[in-house]
């Protein structure tokens, strides 16, 4: 397997596979061959030489990763040991063909390229997990569109709220970043292919084409030009990650504080413990809160890295891949476990309805005041509301019973109808029209 | 004025005045006087009352910043303050209509609506000075298309360019970047309406149409619900203002590396010093690069505040306002930076040939083995240009002399034709290609 | 006053103070007064040049910072303009001394020791409060070693603790912070003084001995050698109060977590809600938490711009002011933030005391293991318990009870003595040890 | 080998090797069989059960981290697929043993244990490249000692500085840096040992005693008490290591500046090319650079994962292995190749002296300036020599005969001597003192 102990929170063994040394290898390959292709379909090579390239670069098993990685300390790219490896194994097999090998391109064409490969597996990868996570979401929203619950601001009792509205805003939110994700995806997932200086000098007047020639080959669009010292489209990328995983951060966080045993509103289907078996430790809350504490530095340090000089940089450049391996890792490890989450969440609605009654009807504190500024004045009628769920607080009754027996309401006739103020299942306001228009936002 | 010394480097005046405490208040009272206009025409509250507030919401200075301030920082948010105010100035008028103010809002409401309002200023300001930058850089890369000048890659002379390629780079990156910011603010720039947990529920059912009526009257457009929990869309701007800001960063990196004594080739028009009259400081560049060092680090800031709890969080949402001033203002400062100078650049064309020439033309090894490598193959043709160039440079002389003058070349009949070794000026490939096709991809 | 609203939360009065347009200036000022003094002291300047310079640089209301600001942006500093400025004053008083001024230093000395300046200012306030915050955090410990609490670990209970050994875990890391911080402190406030490239040439070989006075005026250590390029001592003191930032969050969020209205073990005793007089907002949690999350950005900014260039750079520099203004705000309002919160805590033991009865005594399942695996071996006895605990929280009975009616127990004789698993009191293990030590660790 | 590809230039061979998967276990282990030998020497567990626990951990290769990676997916930690694998092979060697292992500790005392375990062998393995690096940089400092230099401010010359001054300030830095690591090593480097909330209360009162004996087996610190929520010491450890990587990051900017084939005063050895032999590329200082770009945002994650939740949290600590295993590997990365710089690099006597005649003695304006003022007045000094400096560059001729033509000076008897002026070695102040304090200061 491809994960490794210190990272293992950190990824996914699909994800782990992209980025694992064969996978790469492979991916500079399938560059240095469709090049080979492109170039010997155009005449600028040899038909042959393009014979004996796919042959050698068949094999991915041929190449050493540590002697390409110690080579790569040297020349600061892991494209000299792949291009040199393949070299050698191509001039084995034709000597004459070795000198077309990776014809006039750069080390950054085949890293950048297969950096591109690679993302475009990720993202299919990570478009099936979402598509779970949204499904999961959307049928948990509609099974809870009625579940009212306690909304919490600060994490104090605000007013009611139902769960599937609450589902409906996660939904909305990881659709939206989503969205967001895939938009930047089409444009990353571009070819890079410049030689030395970005002007492919080293292929006279045919550089254009080669270029067409080569993203048909890879199926990658070709830019309006190289992109060497240029990271803004992969920049963009992983900033839409970085969103994208705040907000399945944001559902974990959620989730989390549900899970509270003295809440105990939800838990997460896994996680037991066997010492403990009324313990659901929210694992799978915490993979993706792990991803979200980290990713936040990640872009950060990819935004930091674009100050490239000139036609390619010192340092910059060099700081990229492992900063896009452990990012779209992070993410795609938030995903899979927000989705699984998401899937398995199970609802205690004894428990909800429980933390509402609870609060002795004071969530409905703004009703009240809503219910009797008309009588007696806003600014009364907050004095007094203030002053009645106090007293519910201390005397252990309800903010309707406390209200209703302060003076101005026991005196008032025709008694003024309290009994709207015992029934947070009344005071939802536009709770549901919010939920479907979130839902109906994706 | 509004900018303080330590930030000084760090705004421009336009910007800072948005950001200033009077801009603040004004947003947040056109976000009040907007909602009781709403309400009324709706019925909601009274018309009369909506006059009242509408002229006490008219005067900001009658708002004591320091006096907000202060309230802010035992409940947490500047509105709770202003409202307080706002609401003692109508009861001054009437005592009536002072019931009816921020009616059915909550806190976040007002200050997440007034921060949009005060980012669509934001735009317009970044707007006005990217043209200018676009329009520099264009004209900058025409005037200069045939300017050959030496490619550098890890700050090495690799082969030539155009300086009017490396130009359309930069305008297009820019253009790239203002692209996402654009797409981004259209996104971010929407109302904030929700009420104590989101769901409008003080306004009985009439929420969303409250909700769409103050839309229309700060020409917002109203989102699916409300997003007092779910930052993305502000995350999502300020991560495009951040890589936009990079690749400004990149424009200024460029520069000053080009203005260094020892190149010459450019110069920022500005920054001159009384001492040494020939020192030209690239005081433009460092305030885009201020910034760019600045922004990432902002960026991951937001980004780890977006782990807002339930229906609004503690912490992570009072994090923002700091963090969105300095981010934009940073922006805005690299941007109207990097535009003065992209205006002013001066080009010394003497000193672009002589550093050409300076490498005695080993620049075009490269095209030497395309040469060589049919007459000789790939690989001895690579060893035979190698020595040549170390001949070059330990004797002086010419890439061109030293390889005509080994055996291999000398021998030859007819004689191979090197001149083209003498000419960086055909060496370009596609530049001229790309050039054109960057500044069309705008 | 000197706080904006949009960064009202992100500092306190006197820390804004210190930043404020007034106050930098009268600390660049006290830099040239004393250069001027030292210099006059030692024959370098004449002695009445240095009166008039004390005399013009006594007015620091004499200097418009707006103008100074708007030079700073062509020059990239605020020097300049202060320098003039004095220079200005001085020559109105007597034109011989205004060639005196700034003698021998470049604006970087000047504008990094008033930094200096300022943050030892900074230091004393912050020294207060820390002293605040560690008595309160004492005596609160010390007030409730024995209220046994539920331990909580991934927000699930574990096994008990006390709330006493909870806030000496506070005490000690924030102690232990503070530490940190104090040596920071002491490397980092340190004189600059180096002339235009560090080397005080303009002095002739009379540098040292005029940095060495300067010092002396300023009571700052000299350092072996100017650092205009190397901001080490400066980053690391900033690292330190983001780790000291970070404690105090770490304290924010239990406290937050503790209040929440379904744990309601703890309260601030401030934020609360005119309309809802059960709710105790976070508040101080919030400014605590809202400087601990834009903190590790900030560290970051510092950091990246550390690549500072030659003997002065470009833009690392330049970023610099603004990141440690807001980075020392940030900690100085979340410091005063969460020493008020320390102080004026209010613990509910009912509360305390009915969370660790929910668990019906499944905290102690690992005491029931260790109590049982002597008689029937590790494993069957965590599979007995683990069976009891979930018939527990099935049925409605304690772990105890639960256990009892097992038949592995029922059949034993004589009966084991299961009392111990009702008294969480007893399980404490070293809590009261581990929490004399952590308070005498400060 | 240890290194993947993707991230082969952010680690060094004995780096990779101390986070693969191997040594992690191990470390694992030897806390669990250290643990068990405590107890058993304090009779705490029987004896031979210490015997067969030892046995069993004495194979890490028995260990499948694969199996263990996935059981962490689930619980959230490796700890539990190491206990159990260790428990199973136990039990197969005597299952009476089996219930001993790990007695009394939990999963995050073994991972913290492990990992303060893997950072004392990452402290050697660093201390051994820092020794080089200051031998390296203190014989070159000395060797050039008198190698006069342009000074550069903003990338502009300057007044004169020395290499040996430059390398001087470099060694400092790096020792400063070094100095504060060492400290933060000595504080993290500590035990873990506390059990399920912390309090050992499954030990009963010989926790302490345990916790001694444990520390001793692993010849490891014990701090006051456990601290599984508070991470500081670690924090403080990697924001020291953040802040020394950007001292490597300085002095590879420095040289990647000096090498650039403009200035070409300085070169790494390595990083040739064959087709451009006069090419060296800054590959050293890449890797540096890399580094020092990432780093930042890794301290970043770091501080925003320290907010965790009472006794142990969620996400945050999750987060840590990866970012502590990048930043350790960056650091480490970036001194092995700056020491290699600084033990390779070579100075071009001839380019560092054409490049101060190149200014045409305007780096000694300040000089000028000095000289004058006292015949002229410092302004009317300024302006004269502002003039001079200008006909010098228009006019390649020096700043000293430009002067020399100007009325006020060809009309002076006697004659003002102004050779001074073509003599940058004398304009040196305290480059010499600061040289000498700078390198006592390690």
């Amino acid at each position: 397997m491809s994960i490794r102990l210190v990272d293992c929170l950190a990824t996914t063994p699909p994800l782990a596979e992209v980025f694992a040394d064969r996978s790469v290898i492979e991916a500079m390959l399938r560059f240095e061959n469709a090049l080979a292709r492109a170039e010997a379909n155009l005449g600028v090579i040899p038909a042959p030489a393009a014979d004996v390239i796919a042959a050698a670069a068949a094999s991915p098993d041929d190449f050493d990763a540590a002697q390409i990685a110690t080579a790569a300390t040297a020349s600061g790219t892991i494209a000299i040991g792949v291009v040199e490896r393949l070299t050698t194994l191509v001039r084995e097999r034709d000597a004459q063909s070795a000198g077309y090998v990776h014809w006039g391109a750069t080390s950054q064409d085949a890293t950048d390229t297969a950096m591109v490969l690679l993302l475009a597996r990720v993202r299919t990868i990570l478009q099936a997990d979402h598509e779970r996570l949204l499904a999961a979401l959307r049928s948990l929203s509609d099974r809870h569109a009625a579940t009212v619950m306690t909304g919490r601001t600060l994490l104090q009792p605000s007013t009611p709220v139902t769960f599937g509205l609450k589902v409906a805003g996660w939904h909305a939110a990881c659709a939206r970043g989503w969205r967001r994700v895939g938009t930047a995806f089409d444009e990353a997932l571009v070819l890079q292919f410049g030689g030395a200086s970005g002007t492919l000098a080293a292929l006279g007047d045919r550089g254009p084409d080669v270029a067409s020639a080569l993203g048909r080959e890879l199926e990658l669009p070709v830019p309006a030009a190289p992109w060497h010292a240029h990271r803004d489209r992969l920049a963009a990328l992983l900033g839409a990650l970085g969103v994208y995983t705040a907000s399945l951060g944001k559902v974990a966080t959620d989730v989390m504080l549900l899970m509270q045993a003295e809440v105990g509103e939800a838990a997460e289907s896994g996680g037991g413990s066997s010492s403990m078996p009324q313990k659901r430790n929210p694992a799978g809350c915490a993979v993706a809160l792990a991803a979200a504490t980290r990713v936040p530095g990640l872009v950060a340090a990819f935004l930091s890295g674009m100050l490239q000089q000139h036609e390619r940089g010192v340092g910059g450049g060099h700081a990229e891949m492992p900063t896009i391996a452990a990012l779209v890792q992070a993410t795609g490890a938030a995903l899979s476990a927000v989705a699984r989450v998401a899937e398995e969440l199970q609802i205690d609605p004894a428990r909800v309805r429980a933390n509402i009654d609870a609060t002795r009807g004071t969530m409905l504190a703004e009703r009240a005041v809503v219910l009797l500024a008309p009588l007696l004045g806003r600014e009364a009628a907050q004095t007094l509301v203030a002053r009645a769920a106090a007293d519910a607080v201390a005397q252990g009754s309800t903010l309707r019973e406390a209200l209703a027996a302060t003076r101005p309401l026991t005196d008032r006739r025709p008694p003024v109808d309290l009994t709207s103020l015992d029934d947070p299942d009344a005071y939802l306001g536009a709770a549901e029209h919010f939920r479907t228009q979130l839902l109906a936002d994706s």
